[in-house]
């Protein structure tokens, strides 16, 4: 059976949702072997799907494992998700900011890979944080607070797990059905009413252009909506890293700073407009620019601060972290750097600095190595900003002396334009 | 690093030759997972492989096992490959014919799968025959009779028996470099210093059409002058069945009718045309000319049959049912099919008696089925013949009463268009 399915998508054929489905349950039960899944899914890397196969495809994984039921509570459920990036801590600061303005946000997340972090394991940073919780305790937990951040349990879209893992391995990874199905079936199956999606872009994202995160923004909304939820989507730039910190506990650290009405401009004003979205998503604003007042307001009036420390002691953590950051523990080794020359910053190249942080120790280049939470880089500028020669542009948080070749790689990262001496 | 390859041939770049050898050495050693080297696979079938690739893989492949060395025999060694059909006996005809002549012939094949016959089940109709035979066994009965067919050693082209057994799961057989390297990887391990390769085309062969088959002919060609042999190849029509007979023990028969002087038109004037070529290839003729009519000599003076004779001898084969082939056992059901209607044979199509053949009990539908070599089927007449109605058509050779079904499809695969009463 599986041999015609491949010959058909080789051949640049649909696939019927009936073969779908009997694909995914097949492969889920081992009657379909990897080296045929993973020849299927390079013919439709050349292929690619129609919205019909997309939708079969997203509601097979959906239905892969378990699916959860929020039906029950008393509210609009909200979730986003965000194709990942380089200083992504968002999540971190939008499911307490949404939830102090009434929303009710159950979000999954993930762990990070190469040089994107996860939010799961920037939560870890806290002392105690629990983010293995099972399903039951996870939903107790919304229903009581409104809010919570966990792992994505092992018994939720099984399919896409495996398809993950064998993509990851096989060249299969940037494959635009395969993308926008993998992520939909997970927030489908995490059974919010409303749905935010964050499609990144740039050197530091999956999709390289916003030409290309438009489609598959469109392309998710439109699978989303044939499944009766909303979901809708934000483009953003990952070209530079998002707010200052990279490394976990630097990124705790700088949404904490956020919460109380602080933190970096460019990541305040993307968490107001992502909540501003959510809550007139979700009926409790009139519409975004209500949203985004009452999103400011939150951060203002320390509601929002005041849910995340509810958040973090409802999954164990020593809130007394998060109310005195100065107790997180500080990496052994902190180095400024300087600008090397006078002039405006052209770039901080996004996926540079995903990877020097990784090297540092704040990601993981194999699934289970093992992160430092201490360590990790903040910039002291963006681009368009303009430096002197020697100006600390960045601070780095090793845990040991950094090589002439990290350094070297440092600065490749940072593109200054000297400022014209002629005029 | 398989990763990265896999990863360069999806985006249409080229491997180098330090690359390809390095990819198959580790899949080999098992280092390269079945699933990775299917996505390979699969990103070949779409993006192709430059000739440069193509010398390397075959190389590589070559080498992945045992190399036989025939450079101490006494004379210009001869092999053939044809890609296979139905009806395809011409091994078992070329090499006694080419020995008669004075060429040394040793010739390892292969076993049927699906609607293709193999000629080693073929030859194994005969009573005692051997064909798994130790590689120093082979090469003695080479120098001593010059004339020996074999089945592959599991030693040979290791790589390739790998490769073909993944590709045959995963939908990425008809893949001309890939078929293209894996046939030469065969024959260049094999030893021979000319080849002679008869590339089918039409319904019954890989190769649909006389287009594909002439660039699939050339590239192997061009490959093979790389390795500094004489490769030639000749195209030859498979839309009806070679000859007049389709199974095992009734292809015996019709080769030893052919070496015997008779046998049909279309199957002897191959026999010739390739021994033609491969005597002139061996300096044995002067010309393609010269050594067709010395193959037609052999056949008339009772040499060529003679050297089966010995071949077969050699191989441990009672030559008794060779001499008097009314020994050969015969099937339970045999039965006469005439034709429906007055008209002139249009179509046979081969691809559909390969399969009823199959079906028969004549080939594998999978890999370690049973053959039953008396079974099969020999049609009366060929394309283009002026056939009355009720003139029998086809002799079924079965092992039990034919369904309605199979004669159903029989006669959907026989085309006559009846003769305009008018003129």
């Amino acid at each position: 059976m599986i041999i015609e399915l491949i010959e058909k998508k080789k051949r640049g054929e649909a696939l019927s949702a009936p073969e779908i489905h009997a694909m995914i349950h097949a492969y889920v039960n081992k009657e379909i072997a990897d080296y045929q899944m993973s020849a299927f899914l390079m013919a439709v890397w050349f292929q690619g799907m129609n919205m019909d196969e997309m939708i079969a495809l997203c509601d097979a994984m959906m239905h892969s494992g378990e699916v959860l039921d929020l039906s029950d509570l008393d509210g609009v459920t909200c979730d986003k998700h965000s194709t990942g990036g380089v200083g992504d801590k968002t999540s971190i600061v939008l499911v307490p900011l949404v939830a102090a303005c009434g929303g009710i946000v159950a979000k999954m997340s993930g762990r990070g890979l190469g040089h994107t972090g996860g939010t799961i394991d920037k939560l870890e940073s806290i002392p105690g944080f629990q983010t293995e919780v099972a399903p039951s305790d996870f939903k107790r937990q919304v229903r009581e607070i409104h809010a919570a951040i966990v792992g994505q349990s092992s018994r939720f879209v099984v399919a896409d797990q495996m398809l993950y893992a064998l993509r990851d391995v096989t060249a299969t990874v940037d494959s635009l059905p395969l993308i926008a199905t993998s992520i939909l079936s997970k927030k489908l199956a995490a059974g919010s009413d409303v749905i935010l999606l964050d499609v990144k872009y740039g050197e530091g994202a999956f999709m390289k252009t916003k030409a290309d995160a438009q489609v598959l923004a469109d392309t998710m909304c439109a699978i989303g909506a044939h499944f009766q939820r909303k979901v809708r989507a934000v483009i953003s730039d990952m070209n530079e890293p998002l707010g200052h910190a990279i490394g976990n506990t630097l990124e705790v650290l700088e949404a904490i700073d956020t919460l109380q009405g602080r933190g970096p401009d460019d990541f305040r004003t993307l968490c107001i407009e992502e909540a501003g979205i959510l809550l007139a998503m979700a009926d409790l604003a009139a519409d975004e620019s209500e949203g985004r007042q009452r999103a400011r307001s939150a951060l203002e009036d320390g509601s929002a601060f005041a849910m995340l420390c509810q958040m973090v002691e409802a999954q164990g953590g020593d809130v007394r972290y998060v109310k005195e950051p100065q107790r997180f523990a500080k990496a052994p080794y902190i180095k400024q750097l300087p600008a090397l020359k006078e002039g405006t910053i052209r770039a901080l190249h996004a996926r540079s600095f995903g990877e020097l942080a990784m090297e540092l120790g704040a990601g993981r280049k194999c699934k289970g190595d093992r992160i430092d939470p201490r360590v990790g880089i903040v910039l002291h500028h963006k681009c368009g900003e303009t430096v002197a020669a020697d100006t600390c542009i960045a601070t780095i948080h090793a845990n040991r002396e950094l090589s002439e070749d990290w350094i070297r790689r440092f600065y490749e990262a940072v593109e200054i334009e000297e400022s014209s001496r002629d005029l």
